[in-house]
């Protein structure tokens, strides 16, 4: 029981399940790295305001190396009834360091420790995250590049009907952008948390003269928290990073949807890796596209970490309360779930062999180019919604004879309105119809090429 | 790669990551009482059939039991490589039984193995639920019969003010009923997942002469499912387990609500055993209630579990598709948070020490007992309404006097209506006022004592 | 101000911004039948117990019949001020009948009031829509049915890839199996919502002699509430109907889901009829499965609104809270949107255009049969993992060669394994593949159509 | 039939109920101003192209005019028939402007004209937000401000049991620092949705010579998107907006849940406004903080809002589906229900009437200050833990005796340690330990005044 930071209060130990249940070593042990280094910054701080001698915290710092190289050689004694990480290295340090060891909490609660440690993480993780991201947009912006010349061409859909052809660069520089954006949200995220609990103590600040701007400084924050009671019971920050996760893995999920319909024999346009597949029990011919599908269905567990998250903090008082350790466990799976899920598709991107000529033939037959034929008219001055009509029925009559636009004649089409002509001829060819879309933003190739061309710089492939 | 089912096909190996983004074996592992046993099963009914030879039988039974003791005395050869718990029993019963091993996926797939491993977990888990929240619901009769002599009484309340005084037998009661209501949806999702999927094959059945109704019945299950892609495609009962955990853990949640409340300084209801509060690193004075906390909190978990799942079940085709991978997770999490909050809640619950004086005292002061005023008005044909208006002003003129209601002399009181009589002085007093509402499902000692009696019965506890 | 209730106590009226926050007028109107119904037998019941004169008990009841048809005429003067649907009927039945529609909130309190009419409008609205789910159920065995003969065959799925060719009929009975356990499940919540909490009070219950067996009974509910805490505070029942939709909305996603995809011109097995899809206003020749994606779509509607309830309940301490006001909205939402979603789905799913011609060659294309050979070698003794290898390598040649099952000869077959024989050919052909999985609860036809014949006696069709 | 767009294709019209699944008017009329605003822009700018002469841009503009002048004056005929607000104007326009109107939509589909209007009505409704939200936040700069003199001190909590006094101004600033946070969360949010997808088409761009920069300009965009697919198809900005006001409605509900408790009888810190709270039918003494209760509950609702388009947008493949027509009735909800909050919030605080003495008791009884004496202890020199241990040891005897901290005599104290000294005494009172917490951020009087005179500045109210 002597380990028990609370004993001294308690005549009863608590029992068994009610430990495990308290405990968060099992998903805390993640942070200790950052709990190390907090105690180092720590141990500075209360040794330059005279709180620590010269030989307590040069025993401190000699004992976290040992604690350090522990944990990485995998001889650290964890103890699972320490509750915490926080508390297992402590009490190492104190076996380490001796009273020294007793020291280090001096002006600190576990409230603002674990905040810190917490933000640090997040920190930590949200930049190997980041380079992922830069990577996967890097990844779709070569491919984007790639798929130029020759042109490959598939069917734009809207409500999975084809509707008008696009280039298969235009399709990837469209993840592209979301890709970016998340970016821009998960900078967001971790500029806003990058603040110091520190010091901040259990939820009042404290009566120790402590530097938190040297603690924050040293720590790699933009500076301390400006209100106790804010810097140990909010979360807002947790729920940011599980925000822009969800949105980002959300965007994932449509890439991996388009993904694995294009990969089906009915689409046709795009074989998986093998890599990154695997076959059936029963079916030896079949190809599945299990990555993909797992990266579409997590889009489901990172939506429910953070509706986790956020119902625990509905309605709870302030300052810190025992439901926030709820916070580590949905924010970790988040964090490795689109972590992997990243580092997956940017791996598995290179590796799909898109089926041009089927891509080509999908996007050629039917009738996506019809639009061609009212934008013909339009332009000629037929009002649009007039034109939209005429090229309705000239559609249903082709429908009822099972023809296609391509064997219309200049004279049919005159038929069903005078202002076509012979240039309206060309516009039923794939090539017409893409070049034409050449408006900023289009899929026509001189468009995309430019697009492409300010990507490459964002990215830093020029 | 000679391990991969799928190694037929492909020229090239999954790498690492794409196999650990895979692999369920760190969760479904869970799963092997189930997975042994459906083995077992299948080889009796392939060996009925005469699928299997006898010695063949044989050679199955006798490597299914010795893989049994494997695992439990920790020696089982479980390889990560080989993704699930299914390719581990199957591959270790192949190297243990010979060719015979090999055998025993015959007219079965991965996908309805896993529906039935999945169901037959679920049905045992939600067995030892039950059990446990009988143990529930006998805690809270019994707390409930403890509590009637002598009574105790505390302030009911509306908008978290204080309304009507109420037993806490009464109370305790309350959680009774929605309790039993949790037990009974528990149950519905238990009768509704006992079916068997086995056999359905891969989605379409088989042509292997197989006797469902045997494999059905010899691992419990009320029937075989009737249609195959269903089978292996569903995930409705998973869906109604984590539906009815949700809503369970939602009542815990408001019970650790109440718990945490009664239990600070301001209230003073109640203290909660050592054994399941802590201290605080800084604060040597706090009685911290830790396990209730997280039993509140954890409501996010299981709601973020049946959400997530709920998503990734959302615009899935059939039949199986490997998101359905992601339902075993939220599951085998939402079943163990709420079976270890039951369990906690059933040992916490005799150990709370209850000051009666306090809740008491908290019943009788203030205005609680204003509404026998207004129906003691009532009852004698003041319409309800004007009765209200007539103790509303009462009330008003006694709080800017600073007095309270127990001061009230019967002058006053027919100033305020001449309805009034002696006989409204004793409603001021708290027995008189429990005593009084004594309408069926009242707090009424009387009423209170019968549903005692009842809800005994109904737990096997008379 | 004199319409408000609490008017006794307040010196400041709320401003008109709180007023409209406040104000549950706007949804809670809809439960005005059930708030008449209650009123009635509340005055019946105070009318047997003494508490309302024959003269009284009269003037009620013309003053609530006159009530009934002004609001059916349209000419109720709905009162936004006065906040909800109950105050504006009781303020109407004050007008009406004098003194005696003061009386009738005797014994009982807004609280009771609401979660009486709550639940009496949810089983009303579940009983429309169990009906609305039989006609649905019969609509699935009736397609599944028509589509017998002759047989449409498609091909089943996994990972979205063509695994093994199934019925059509077989496909809309998976979708029957769903929905019968959705009626399973909005049966069970019906049933279990199915208790009066009238007489409850405001939480404790009342001292006036009421008979809540008589309410009880003469509201049709199967009994009266035992605890009155739980009467006013629970909302277990709220929440079980919306989880209950949730998962019969996903059901409906996932059926859906497949028709938009069905409908796709590159599976281009179904055509959705005219009513139930729209063109676009750019694009003539589209035909876009609106209402499908709709019902997709609003699966995460209903889900939301599921999410929504369960947060406002977390942590809600007994007995009212404001709060449970907003449990409404949510659910009259979710009823909706699952009504709606399933009447659409009943009108369009006879007006499906199936094109057998082209499933059929969908089925039989690729490498759908492979399994067949697989299973042929292991049902002559090649253990099942085995078999699975010798396809898996004959297929891969094939798609190296670019050419198909079909066009395999027997001596190529012998070439793969020595016990491929003349029987084996018949197996690449569909029909014998279809037929063949006759396992029970398989696709071949003669199971299937057992299984409708089942379905047909269920639904009241025979 | 004439007026549905896409009249020309069908054969059969669309039945009732589909037309009214399908309609969004109910709701997207909430969009006029925006769509109005948007066809203005867009008729300069194809008259500036050359695609409208001079008089049909003038028949436009006039046209315009008269369709904002009849929706103000509420003549405007709005058809439900015509599906939603864009037709209605539309259909309108081409009404009152003739052949010019049907040209209005030359180079635009209404999948860019929808993602246009949304994304302006979003920029319109954030900016109202920010500016209730600045004044929200001048609200807590204020409360703050006028509680330092005299001190107001409360307990501050942590697992809501008293742990140290803290000031109530510096409790209305750890407010004001979540708030400032959600300011920049919806700055962020805004900022990034500052884009144009006007010109994006269908999907693909056009080939009409349209000036993109020209549209978003006078639009008030930051730019133009860059890719035409991402334009249509993307509602990231949607989830962001919502991620955003889920945080901040969370930050709300626990403001809201904090004065809940502390009106309640027990805490009796506060009184809330008359105005913001109701009265109950049954009890007249009762004062129920309404406002609060259901600004704490609408926390569902947001979050509600967030899982149900998160849910709607998982897995939806490129580029417009019918399903994203789900997202405006969430968002409409969110916003105006955070709108609400915030208002009704800010209107509230300064009506909040806090018992001084009532606090400062809470603060100063039970064992709050016992830190102090661990604290000196510690800066004494022993180790932070022992000193803790030493604590935990007084306070134990003290409530074992049934006596108060500051019931202590030197004498005992130094019973306990001998380190205890005179200077120990003034720790238990509480002015000493709340001017102690002068680190940076703490409580102490003036750390706070330095906090609030920051504030002041950021909100413009020095």
């Amino acid at each position: 029981m002597s380990h028990r930071t609370w004993g001294g209060r308690f005549q009863e130990g608590p029992d068994a399940l009610a430990a495990r249940f308290n405990a968060s070593l099992p998903f805390d042990r993640a942070l200790w790295r950052e709990d190390l280094w907090q105690n180092r910054v720590q141990a500075e701080m209360l040794h330059r305001i005279g709180l620590l001698s010269e030989e307590e915290f040069h025993a401190l710092l000699a004992a976290l190396e040992e604690i350090e190289r522990e944990i990485l050689e995998g001889r650290f004694p964890w103890r699972e009834e320490l509750e915490d990480v926080h508390m297992n290295l402590e009490a190492r340090l104190v076996e380490l360091a001796g009273p020294a060891g007793a020291k280090i909490h001096t002006a600190r609660s576990r409230n603002d420790q674990v905040a810190t440690d917490l933000r640090l993480h997040l920190r930590r993780r949200l930049e190997e995250i980041l380079e992922d991201l830069l990577a996967f947009r890097r990844a779709l912006v070569r491919e984007a590049e790639r798929h130029l010349e020759p042109l490959y061409v598939l069917p734009g859909y809207t409500h999975l009907q084809r509707a008008q052809p696009v280039l298969l660069s235009h399709w990837f520089l469209a993840y592209y952008e979301m890709a970016t954006r998340d970016e821009g949200r998960l900078q967001d995220a971790k500029r806003r948390l990058n603040e110091s609990p520190l010091g901040a103590a259990a939820l009042a600040g404290t009566g120790f003269p402590i530097d938190r701007d040297y603690t924050a400084r040293a720590l790699g924050f933009d500076r301390p928290m400006r209100n106790s009671l804010d810097a140990v019971a909010s979360r807002d920050f947790a729920l940011e990073v599980l925000s822009a996760l969800n949105i980002a893995q959300l965007n994932l999920s449509r890439l991996a949807e388009e993904l694995v319909l294009y990969s089906t024999e009915e689409f046709g346009f795009v074989e998986v890796p093998d890599a990154f597949a695997t076959g059936s029990s029963i079916m030896p011919q079949k190809k599945n596209p299990d990555i993909l599908e797992l990266i579409r269905a997590k889009a489901g567990r990172v939506l429910g970490a953070l509706v986790g998250l956020s119902t625990v903090v509905k309605g709870l008082p302030l300052a810190y309360n025992k439901d926030l350790q709820e916070d580590k466990e949905p924010l970790l799976d988040a964090l490795a779930t689109y972590q992997d899920s990243l580092r997956l598709l940017t791996a598995l991107l290179p590796g799909l062999r898109w089926n041009r000529e089927r891509m080509w033939r999908a996007a050629e037959e039917g009738f996506a180019l019809a639009t061609e034929l009212a934008d013909f008219l339009a332009q000629r001055g037929l009002p649009f919604r007039e034109a939209h009509h005429v090229v309705g029925r000239l559609v249903r009559r082709l429908l009822e004879e099972g023809r296609r636009l391509k064997d219309l004649t200049l004279e049919e089409l005159q038929a069903h309105h005078p202002l076509f002509s012979q240039e309206a001829l060309p516009l039923l060819r794939l090539e017409t119809a893409i070049h034409a879309r050449a408006s900023y933003g289009g899929t026509a190739p001189g468009a995309v090429r430019e697009r492409v061309l300010e990507a490459k710089k964002e990215v830093g492939l020029d």
